[in-house]
């Protein structure tokens, strides 16, 4: 089962996106976006407050099933959209695209949904993407990565503290070293095959990019 | 003193800044962004590796002082870049542009700049700033944040744990809340007059921002 899951950033960062998605859900203003891209989202979710009244009407009038969320909320809507997508499919995988561009808090909370405790039993399941970054989560343990044939670069960003990271079959590599802070380890690049990755606490994002 | 920083991100997300920065630093490929706005920088720093052979003739007869820097390093150009300008002009407020949109690994890099040790000392001479997003940093303590009066939104991005944060005279209030992991506090909104945040430890990047 797969999900996309699209957000209201910009568009034109989307990344090239085959159809073999099951199910499409629209966040706010990104269900607009996808009818323009004649995509019907199957659920749309948002508290719709970036939308004027024709743009609303665009979106109630076409998608099925809506869940209007209050505009002053403590959740996001990209944190009620991943709520919703693993309450109803606990196993997908769910791929978040407009997440990205843009505004930096937006940004920011989009990247560390993976740091979050309710979203942690599901950390291998999330992506983020856009055109020249694919992003994803591993927590403690050892982890093997596949290079993503479209991407150049890929990096450890530790998004808290981590202890002991090992890279193995990388071009820069590392033995046991301690993070003591948040740290990218950026425009590292894959040898031949996967890597190896291992560390004791905290959360690493995985980012695969390239220049664009 | 103020000093701007240019690192190498797609100068079609630079902010719009005034001519009144007493010194220029490129970084790497920003040099030639600079070069082709009209802009000579004072000094160039990088490894250069992301320039051709013409395009490194064009930054080398130009630039009058240039620090080049080994292709596999530790630290970052824009590291390199930041501790060369405070142990010049320790005094110096830095805006760093050139380093957001793209590759988000090396976004992060430069938005994680503030949690090093290194530039501890230098937190609140540093920002950096597109066309829609200004970061600042605070560290623990009582601080007044006045509004960026081009920007809309603000945004308490704790880079780190946060503890007994407080948010006083904005849309959102918060009263001593702890944060034990990385958390953006998107969207808030300033009322009249500076808003006032405090809390006990940790990091938090101030994001003003606006819809672009």
């Amino acid at each position: 089962m797969k999900i996309l899951l699209v957000a209201g950033g910009d568009p034109n960062h989307w990344p090239a996106f085959s159809n073999d998605f099951d199910k499409v859900i629209g966040i706010d203003r990104g269900n607009l976006f996808l009818l323009r891209q004649g995509i019907v989202p199957d659920l749309a979710i948002g508290d719709f407050d970036s939308l004027n009244e024709a743009e609303k009407e665009e979106v109630f009038s076409q998608v099925v099933e809506v869940q209007t969320s209050p505009a002053e909320k403590d959740d996001t809507d990209t944190q009620l959209a991943l709520t919703t997508a693993f309450e109803r499919y606990p196993n997908a995988e769910v791929t978040l695209i407009g997440a990205t561009g843009g505004r930096l808090d937006h940004l920011l909370a989009n990247l560390w949904l993976g740091v979050e405790p309710r979203f942690l039993p599901f950390l291998r399941q999330i992506k983020i993407s856009d055109q020249g970054n694919d992003v994803s989560y591993i927590a403690s343990g050892t982890h093997q990565i596949a290079k993503n044939p479209e991407m150049k670069y890929v990096a450890f960003c530790c998004l808290t503290p981590v202890k002991k990271l090992t890279l193995k079959n990388l071009k820069y590599e590392l033995s046991a070293v301690d993070f003591l802070q948040p740290t990218s380890l950026a425009s590292n690049e894959f040898m031949t095959g996967d890597a190896e990755v291992s560390f004791l606490d905290g959360l690493i994002a995985v980012i695969q990019s390239r220049d664009i």
